[in-house]
């Protein structure tokens, strides 16, 4: 046995109950998905990215969410100022690394963070992930590559959990989510979800609510994932037929309607730790 | 009696004939949704927010709608270009004071904003609209806070309206609409609206649209105000168990088929003036 | 007969089967549906703005598409970078001038990209190209304008073809595409199309994928023009009634499953060149 409880067990009714204020500073091409996505799920979504507000916005929320899909000069300051203020206070930082190791300006973007900044969770596919584990990656645009698949998605998140101490979730074909020493596998979610610009996006800002609402940020983190996985299935279930756009809108609404009973019902998560 | 004709009649037929174009500097959350609702309800958007057009684009534009969502020091100073630009040419300006209240940053760009340019009507929640009015106001984030629920809606909106000179729009589960002397009140909506971001943005745009089309304002925003309230209840009638992907996409399909004679049927419009 | 094949044969399976990287500097209005529609037909989208990074991405991409619906200076000095790095690479680069003639910005902004840039292709409406071609233009907003009726669309597109050696499409009721010599008339498409914001920047989105996939541009920017319009009248047909929200969700929805054979059977396109 671990230390304590770890398991998803009432991660979505704390989060619908305290309606958690969550600042996420991300890119403009899913940001409405992002900020419906963390309003589907039950929190209240604030994007606020000039340097003149960030430390104050993400001084009174209950999570800050940092994406850097298209960072510039002025957002990575806005970022770095956030994260400051987030940390002083105590509220939980998620990363999302989007495109990290595909140019120079993403590269040195992420290192300032993760110098500067304590995050509670980063999320990113597994290109982004060996890219700050410090593993050999070759990225090719923003998303995974299948160059990488060689690294093993266990190892890596694991590695990049005990660089940063904190949680990260590596999310492919099956999803693995670890502090360095817990691991918990999430296999819901379904190939057509990367048909969808922002899912994964949509995903960090479900995080963001999460541990802004949960204070063990683990089990958060699994709950998000497999919430996102699901919402795919059912949207998939209920979409799959029509195309693409529909099942885009078919993830908003399955979002919006999972209970931690959904996630008990159809969360296919495994966890192991090491002995 | 009032001073002439202030009820809602056909200002919506009068909107589809003019197309009027709406000069939009808004938030990049919620700007699909504002340009797409714009166009929906009959209007014409163009998204313009560079300091070497601002001023251009809103001398042309049959309405200017200012949006602080996502400000920041470039795009303040293009809100003040082209506010003066559209006041200098009589074009109609609508505020949305997004988060007034929630930084110092805001506070600051609405009080120069305030200042510096004449609005045709401005529209928030109470907790924005509180702020403006010089009321005290305690913010959380960009959605409407519980402890302002003590400050009644009609005295907020009837303060502001006078302290402005325009027609002010107090939306939440009852809408305000008042020049400062006549009051509208408007009961259709839904709550479920708020779990989908943008729908103040949308309606403020649609405001934009709406007064672009029709000189006597006040009932222009009460038209306005009625119609994004029923779409949202005609959405909800179709997809209310659907979740809130498709309850938005309902929103913007049911705006499209809006008529004058849907706000005559189906709007809780209740009108009353000082006398 | 003209010198060799350039009607459409096979060019979304090749699309399909390549994945083009596309990489994307475009207005924040449309983005999420200019990156959903590349995903769509089967191409991988990457938006990145920023100076620091915009030569790095467009040399390692499959095509680069520049819109200037939202720009500003920051952005078209990132436009006229990645522009340079394309060229020397050889990535195929496609403009959508939105709004030229609208303002003195876009004008000049269009007139140093034209100058600096060599484009595979441009995309736009009737007045936005008759400002290219150095024809006499009344442009109002950014969306096509009646007083430019009175320039044929063949006559226009085939001068800026001239002009700029490039494949030049004018979209319109009937969609015109020619590389100065050759001409092909698309008659696909539905006028409901313009009640959504961002048909024209979806379309350039993926003309940008469909010349990333295939050598020959003119047949690819026919089929990418035949694609999005036979993705109008699909949705049309099947959200007709419903209105323009879920007509917006079945565009995504029929360009995600139009093949070649979609648009051999349904494009009402016909070919035409000088003798």
């Amino acid at each position: 046995m671990g230390n304590g409880r770890w398991k998803t067990v009432r991660e979505n009714q704390t989060l619908r109950a305290q309606v958690p204020l969550v600042h996420c500073i991300t890119n403009y091409v899913t940001v409405n998905d992002v900020a419906n996505a963390i309003l589907a799920c039950g929190g209240s979504p604030i994007m606020a990215d000039d340097i003149a507000e960030a430390a104050d916005i993400a001084a009174v929320s209950s999570a800050l969410v940092i994406n850097i899909g298209t960072l510039n000069a002025r957002t990575v300051a806005s970022m770095l100022s956030a994260g400051a203020a987030a940390n002083a206070k105590g509220v939980p930082v998620v990363l999302d690394p989007v495109g990290a190791g595909a140019s120079a300006l993403r590269n040195d973007a992420v290192r300032r963070l993760l110098e500067a900044v304590r995050f509670a969770a980063i999320r990113g596919n597994l290109s982004e992930i060996s890219h700050l584990a410090g593993l050999s990656v070759s990225t090719r645009g923003v998303d995974s590559s299948e160059a990488d698949s060689g690294n093993d998605a266990v190892s890596v998140a694991r590695a990049a959990a005990r660089r940063y101490g904190c949680v990260v979730a590596v999310t492919g074909a099956v999803d693995v989510i670890t502090d360095g020493a817990r691991v918990a596998r999430v296999e819901n979610g379904v190939p057509e979800m990367s048909r969808v610009t922002g899912t994964g996006c949509m995903l960090s800002g479900v995080i963001g609510a999460y541990v802004g609402a949960n204070r063990d940020v683990l089990p958060a983190v699994v709950a998000a994932v497999a919430s996102m996985g699901i919402a795919g299935e059912l949207s998939l279930e209920r979409h799959g037929g029509a195309g693409t756009g529909s099942f885009h809108i078919g993830i908003l609404d399955a979002l919006s309607k999972i209970t931690d009973e959904t996630i008990e019902k159809r969360g296919r998560i495994t966890y192991e730790e090491e002995h």
